[in-house]
C-alpha cells in the first residue's frame, strides 16, 4: 500500500485537510497518475461549499489537472508509463454509439452523473489513515499527489506543453471556447453576448474572437471583469447594476445589436439569467447556448413566445469537444499562439496552500489558481 | 362600392353569418382577389372559440386560401390581374433584412403579430350593411368573396394547379412539412416522434418520410389517426390513453428508439406536450421542435435537465419556408406526385355550408374540408 497526501474535504464549506491517504493500484482499464499540478474550477468550489442532501464526504475534489502516468490496469494501450496526461470529467470512450457518432461528445458508456465513485466499477480508489474510503469527485479527483483515472477519462499530450497550461483544458477553459466554436459554431461577423465574465465565459469570448465575431458583449456585476475581458476579445460590456434603474440588460443588448444578439451564452448556473439570455437573443435565428450549473430551478418560457420568437434553447457539455481529438488540437493552438492560455493563470500555489485558491475564485480575484503539487513549481502570485 | 357576401363572426363560438360586406379597393401595394376556395384550418377555430379578453369581433375568418387577382393597389410589378395567387398570414417582404437573410422565414417588416388589421396601414377593408368595420384575420381573411391582402403575404401559383389542393399550402400542410424539412432538416435514418396527428402532424409525418426517416411515430388520442398517419408515413402509433396506466409516453417512445427519437415534433400546442417531447428525445442531440400554439401556458424544463441533456428546443413558423420561393417547389412536388395533397381533403363544402366545415373539423372527422366560394364546384364529401 503506497501513502501519498491529499488535501480531503471532511465537512462543506470547511478548510481541506491535507492528510495522508493510501491510493489502490489501477483496475483494469484504469491509470494511476502523479499529478503535477491542477487548477481550481468553480464546480470544485460549488461541490466543496454545498451542504444539501446531495453532498457526500469525505471527498477529494479538483479536476483540472496535468499528470504523470505512473502504472497501468490491464488492457491497456492507449498510454504507457511516463505518458503526460490530462484528464477530463467527461468520458471519450470511444466504444459507445454516441463517442462513435460525430453528432455530439456525449458518452452514453459512461454518462455525466455526480457519481461518487470511479465510473466502471462505482468503487473508490481512496482510502484515509483509518482506513475509510474517501470519495471521487468528477472521474478526476486531482487534490491528491496519486490519483486513480478511468482510460475513457485521460486525454495524452504533447510532453512540451507547459502542465500548468495545460490542465486548463481539463475542464473551464474547453468547455467555453468549445461552446462558441463547436456547440455555437459562431459565425464570422456575428454579434455575441456572454452572460458571467469567469473563466469560461472569457472563454466564450476568445472562442467567439477566433470564430470571427464581430461584436462581443460581456454582462457581469464586477467592472474589473471588463479590462480582463478585453484580453480575450470582449468589446463591449455591460454591468446588470448599472441598468438596474434604467432598463433591462435584454433592452442594452437589443439596442446595441439592431434586435438581439446573434448568440447568447450563460455562464452563470442561474435559471433566470438563462431566461433573460433568452429574451436577448435575436428573433428568428438567435441562439442560447445554457453552459452554467444550476442545480434546483426551472426555466420558464412562454409556449407563444418560443413558437413565435424562433429561438433555439440548447446546451454545451465541455463545449461539445471530444476530449481525446479536440485538446491535442487546443494545445497545438496555444504552442502556436493562437489560443491565450497564459492570462487565465492569475495565481499559482504550492499545494499546502490549496485553501487560499478557494479563497481567490470564491472572491473573484482569480481566474484560475494553479496549485502544484511540488511547491518548487509554484510561483506564488499572491 | 362593391358589395360581396362574406361568412362574418359576430361572437364567439357562434356559426357564421353569411352577410353583405363592402370590400374596400387595395391600397398601394395590396391587392384584391377573388376567392375560389378555402380550407379550414385549426387556427381558424381556435380563434372563433375564443372568448377571452383577446377577442375580437366581428371578425372574417379564413387564411388557407387559393384565388384570382381581381385588382391591384399602386405600386405591385409582382402580379397582374388574372393571376392565381394563394395568400399566407406570414410575410416574404423580400426587403427587410429578415426576408434577405437565409437564416430564417421570419420578417422583421411586417412580423407576426394577432393585429385584425391590414399590416401596411393598421385599418379594415372590411365594412358590413351598417357601415361598421369588420376585422381582419390572419392577414388574409379569406371567408369573402373578395378579400384584400398585402402583397408581401402573396405567392403567385401555377394557374394549372388544382385550388383546392393549391390552397393547402397556405397554411398547415406547408408548416408541417418544412417543419421537418427545413426546420429540422431530418437526417437520412433517424427517428421522429409527432405529438398530434391533425393535418399539421401528418404533414411532418410526410416532410419526414420525404427525407428518409427510418420511423416515424404517431402519438395521438384518436386511434383512427393511425390508419390516416399511414398515408403519409407513420410507421408506429402511441395512443397516450393506452399508456396512461402502464408507462409514460416518453418511456414507450425510448423504448422504440433505443433511447429516445432524434426529432420530437410538437403540434397539439400544449405547454405540457412541449416537456414530453422534451423528455422524448434523445439524449445529446435530440431536437423538440414546437408547432402547436399555446396561448397561455409557460414551459417549464429543470435547467440541470438543459445543461445535461444536449438537447435543443426550438420551433417552426410556416415550417421555416419562404413563402414566395418554397410554396411553387411544393406545388411542383404535388404536379409531380412527390407530394401528397389529395388525402388531406376529406371534405368539401360549398360556401353556404361553411358552419359544417367547423363542425367537422372540432369533431377530429375532417382533416381539411374545402370551401368553394362557387357551389358548383362543391363535391360534398359529407
Ligand atoms: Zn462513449
Ligand atoms: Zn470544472
Ligand atoms: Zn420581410
Ligand atoms: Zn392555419
Amino acid at each position: 500500500m503506497q501513502r501519498y497526501v491529499a488535501a480531503v474535504c471532511r465537512k462543506a464549506g470547511e478548510p481541506l485537510r491535507i492528510e495522508e491517504v493510501v491510493v489502490a493500484p489501477p483496475e483494469p482499464r484504469e491509470v494511476r497518475i502523479k499529478i503535477i499540478c491542477s487548477s481550481l474550477c468553480g464546480s470544485d468550489v460549488m461541490r466543496w461549499r454545498m451542504s444539501d442532501q446531495s453532498a457526500i464526504f469525505p471527498r477529494i475534489f479538483g479536476h483540472e489537472a496535468a499528470g504523470v502516468v505512473e502504472s497501468l490496469g490491464e488492457n491497456i494501450n492507449e498510454v504507457k508509463e511516463g505518458d503526460i496526461v490530462i484528464p477530463t470529467f467527461i468520458s471519450d470512450c470511444r466504444e459507445c454509439e454516441d463517442c462513435l457518432s460525430e453528432k455530439s461528445n456525449h458518452c452514453s458508456k459512461f454518462p455525466h452523473k455526480t457519481s461518487p465513485w470511479m465510473p466502471r466499477y462505482e468503487t473508490s480508489r481512496f482510502t484515509d489513515s483509518e482506513g475509510e474510503p474517501l470519495y471521487h469527485f468528477l472521474n478526476v479527483s486531482s487534490f491528491s499527489e496519486y490519483t486513480v483515472v478511468d482510460v475513457a477519462h485521460i486525454t495524452k499530450i504533447d510532453p512540451f506543453v507547459p502542465p500548468n497550461k495545460a490542465c486548463l483544458l481539463s475542464c473551464g477553459i474547453s468547455t467555453g471556447f468549445g461552446a462558441a466554436w463547436k456547440t455555437a459554431k459562431v459565425e464570422k461577423g456575428s454579434t455575441v453576448a456572454i452572460f458571467g465574465l469567469g473563466a469560461i465565459g472569457l472563454s466564450v469570448a476568445q472562442g467567439a474572437r477566433f470564430c470571427g465575431a464581430a461584436r462581443i458583449i460581456g454582462v457581469d456585476m464586477n467592472p474589473a471583469k471588463f479590462e480582463m475581458g478585453k484580453k480575450f476579445g470582449v468589446t463591449d460590456f455591460i454591468n446588470p447594476k448599472d441598468c438596474a434603474n434604467s432598463k433591462p440588460v435584454r433592452e442594452v443588448i437589443k439596442e446595441m445589436t439592431n434586435g438581439g444578439a446573434d448568440y447568447c451564452f450563460e455562464c452563470v448556473g442561474s435559471a433566470s439569467v438563462v431566461c433573460e439570455a433568452y429574451a436577448s437573443c435575436r428573433k428568428a435565428w438567435g441562439k442560447v447556448i445554457v453552459l452554467g450549473v444550476d442545480l434546483k430551478s426551472n426555466v420558464s418560457i412562454s409556449a407563444l413566445e418560443i413558437l413565435w420568437s424562433g429561438k433555439t434553447l440548447t446546451s454545451s457539455i465541455f463545449g461539445s469537444l471530444k476530449a481525446k481529438t479536440d485538446i491535442p488540437i487546443l494545445l497545438q493552438w496555444y504552442m502556436n499562439k493562437e489560443l491565450n492560455l497564459d492570462d487565465y493563470v492569475t495565481h499559482e500555489v504550492g499545494f499546502e496552500d490549496i485553501n487560499k485558491a478557494f479563497d481567490l475564485l470564491r472572491d473573484g480575484t482569480s481566474l484560475r489558481c494553479v496549485i502544484w503539487m511540488d511547491k518548487n513549481h509554484a510561483h506564488c502570485h499572491l
